[in-house]
């Protein structure tokens, strides 16, 4: 039984659709007056202020103090409390599994990162994801019962369900029911995709790519994949597998990935730093073999870029994930290579994110299951604005309290 | 001045939505009584029987003549007159021009096939297209005056107004500002578009891929190129330039080109058949050389189109085309091919419109100009439903009478 569903049933349909616009036009600036509010929802004055009344005492919103030194009584002004609920956005990848905390308008407020290696077999990466997300928690000053969805990436082809279908990647990962396991230990819906795909959702989302319609996002880094937002939308394929071109050599992807691997061993072996960073700092300050290794490593990444290009002729072609900070070595490279292939060669941007893309859009696919459930069920009734997550918390394991 | 606009004036509003409605509704079903009709458009009996008393007038209704031998009084059964009008669909290739006449229903009432040289300069192949324009028309008994529309497909990169942007198989025709040159030939609206393109509207509209959302399109013929449905629309690109991923080297489809052109070559030098359907048959035949010939070409071709289903992961992939018809030949080995490369190989049909489907979807592209004028402009009140080209009629030189 869905206790927000039930304490809700006193409200009319009617009420309900007046509450839901309310809170989307308070969602639509940081704080407004009455008559702005009645204004922009239609409603009739004593309507909003009802409605305003009730979401006050419902927590949903707050009223904003006065600025200081202001003459006479100005209006009184509101804002929607983002603050009310939270959501996780975790990147679980081959190095690094990395939480971040957001409020409801998506505003991080925290974020933690745990290193693991990429030869964990399941159950220590299992247990990685638990430290990660406990730390996070503890690190915000909240617990499981704060937070309301649960965003999840990771390498490998993941099913509708969260599972991961298929990891090449991660050993013992192909199979695991990751959704399973976050709403287990967090006590909320949880939702899992691609990390490529939800680095491509954060660049539409809040990044570079937030004015075009059709991108195609490359996350570079110590793998290859692609993310494709097409005509504004986050484009999946009909097997979740869209984007990965990689998996054919004639990409050139694997090569890419084969020409760092060398300079890692033969720099491992001579004791130097062997991490992908260190490469492009070697680069940076005139080793030829490590400018080599880059040059090379560009060129191959261009292929496989190229044919994304030629395929869907894109607004912009982003380049993500770790390497994006090398953006000085690779950006002007790979765009000369793209000219030398592409008939129309669209605009080429670098990532703001860093390594941190992949969390934003698992921040931002939590984000958007919560604004569906209100849109599909209204639940504007209960304690929570999105608080079908309660329903589930009596099947919660590990964190709760 | 538009006269359809002026002599509409005279409609309400209310009444250019009812009138839209009740075409809209006649369009559902081959012959309907005004009960039926006056239940799917939610109008009263009375304007219903008023707005078909006016399409008949207009000529946009008929009477459907009762069966014959039917006992008592039926009801009057109404129906709407697709031929009021014609479109056009036109496929300007390297061998073919090829020239599709169709009602307003995209009925086809007559196709003229002229056979030109892809060695033809700019006027001469313009001048193969009016003739091939006319002698439609010539051969459906209609003049330009029943023209309303005209869609065209060509080779090579098609700019939004209907220019050719780039053609490298076609000589002189880069620059070609096609749309203009039908809108003065035919004095009707004229769109143009990428032959590929207009190959996968075809499938997606009446083609075997009319059940499925995301669709590439391989056009498989003396050149190869893709066309790409996704969400059940045609993807055509930031610049209208998707689907070139044959000119990637990577892709293998010029090498594929190449291995036709190499036992035409040979098979030429020795006074057989060099066609390319001649090495079709050959192959099916149990000529070696000719079953080798086709291996190589299936095998280059089988690296694009994994290229592109690895972008996209479509829920199908259909080969359109001329070699469409060497269905036997190809699509098994091809398909055996994508299962090397893909990760999910997707479902695999062969067009069943041979080498017509670029006409067909040219019509289909007269049509929806048709449909959207009409639901943009209410253009319901002139003599034609889709009249706004009468507009144009004046700037009309070759065929107009």
């Amino acid at each position: 039984m869905v206790p927000d569903m039930t304490s809700g049933g006193d409200l009319s349909h009617l009420r309900r659709l007046n509450t839901l616009a309310l809170i989307t036009a308070l969602r639509e600036e940081p704080s407004q007056t009455l008559t702005a509010l009645s204004r922009r929802t239609g409603l009739s004055r004593a309507s909003t202020e009802d409605v305003v009344r009730d979401l006050i005492e419902r927590g949903w919103v707050a009223v904003v103090p006065p600025a200081a030194g202001m003459v006479g009584r100005p209006a009184r002004r509101y804002r929607f409390r983002a603050d009310v609920g939270h959501v996780l956005g975790v990147d679980i990848g081959g190095h690094k599994i990395l939480v971040v905390v957001a409020d409801l308008d998506g505003s991080v407020v925290h974020s933690s990162r745990v290193a693991v290696s990429p030869s964990l077999g399941r159950k220590e990466r299992l247990a990685a994801l638990d430290s990660a997300v406990t730390q996070a928690l503890a690190g915000s000053g909240m617990t499981a019962e704060d937070v309301w969805a649960v965003g999840a990436a990771t390498t490998g082809l993941v099913d509708a369900a969260g599972r991961v279908m298929l990891s090449e990647a991660l050993p013992e990962w192909t199979g695991v029911d990751l959704a399973a396991h976050l709403r287990r230990l967090v006590g909320a819906p949880a939702l899992v995709d691609n990390d490529c795909k939800l680095a491509a959702l954060a660049e539409s989302w809040r990044g570079v790519a937030r004015h075009a319609k059709d991108v195609v996002l490359i996350l570079a880094g110590l793998r290859t994949g692609a993310g494709l937002i097409i005509g504004g939308r986050l484009h999946r394929g009909f097997g979740n597998a869209a984007g990965e071109i990689g998996a054919l050599p004639a990409s050139g992807w694997n090569r890419a990935q084969e020409h760092l691997k060398s300079w890692q061993s033969a720099t491992a072996s001579s004791g130097e730093d062997a991490s992908a960073k260190a490469v492009f700092e070697a680069a940076r300050e005139g080793d030829r073999r490590a400018g080599t290794v880059v040059r090379r490593y560009v060129r191959e990444l261009a292929v496989g870029a190229a044919a994304l290009v030629l395929t869907l002729d894109p607004e912009l072609v982003v380049v993500g994930g770790g390497f994006s900070r090398a953006a000085d070595l690779i950006a002007d490279p790979l765009r000369r290579e793209l000219d030398r292939w592409c008939i129309r060669t669209p605009e080429l941007r670098i990532s703001e994110f860093g390594d941190e893309g992949v969390a934003l859009g698992a921040l931002r696919l939590a984000l958007d299951h919560l604004g569906h459930e209100v849109r599909e069920r209204g639940d504007l009734g209960g304690p929570a604005l999105f608080a079908h997550g309660l329903a589930h918390r009596a099947g919660r394991t590990s964190l709760s309290k």
